[in-house]
């Protein structure tokens, strides 16, 4: 699967930047102008669009521009690779505990 | 929470190189002894011990040494932090989403 490996590539080495990490988190709040991202670097707005289109090129985040006025939106779905990766390095351990779990999940009372 | 941000960053620099993502990948198998990790990748040696030690630096693997022979484990709830880390990442809407989510599994039939 050389499309899943590049995609989690991308978005691993997207996230592994602590100023692009930074902006994500900003976004998951809500989706936010360039300026506003921009305000708490202390960073050249061409290096802080360069950081976003990392972003995007990872499938991040997606933009889009109402006059000269630019909207950065954090993308539905957009750490599902991540989880899917995630999901497949459970150990065999893990894997036996989080079955013990989703038990324990469904035999508790509706009204706990 | 500087610790937090400094551990977060640790682990995503180590799995944003793809030899180490693979060195990931096959220990969620099971552990696995230096030259068993060595064998798929055409690599010197001491090129694969530093890519341990940043996975070992990050938290993400431990090893210990029987006689000459070097085992390298995948750390139980290594990712932990990165689940913690995208969690709170999730959108407004995600977060709604989920917690429609929890209902649905509350109130399935218990025999389906």
């Amino acid at each position: 699967m050389p499309k899943y490996h590049d995609e989690i590539d991308a978005v691993l080495r997207a996230l592994a930047d602590p100023t692009r990490r930074a902006v994500v988190e900003r976004l998951a709040k809500s989706p936010a102008v360039v300026s506003e991202l921009a305000a708490p670097f202390s960073m050249a707005l061409p290096s802080l669009m360069q950081h976003l289109r990392v972003l995007e090129d990872a499938g991040l985040v997606t933009s889009h521009k109402h006059g000269r006025v630019r909207t950065v939106t954090l993308r539905p779905g957009a750490f599902d690779i991540l989880h899917l990766w995630l999901d497949e390095q459970r150990t065999p351990a893990e894997r036996q505990a989080d079955r013990l779990g989703i038990h324990l999940v469904r035999t508790e009372p509706k009204d706990s």
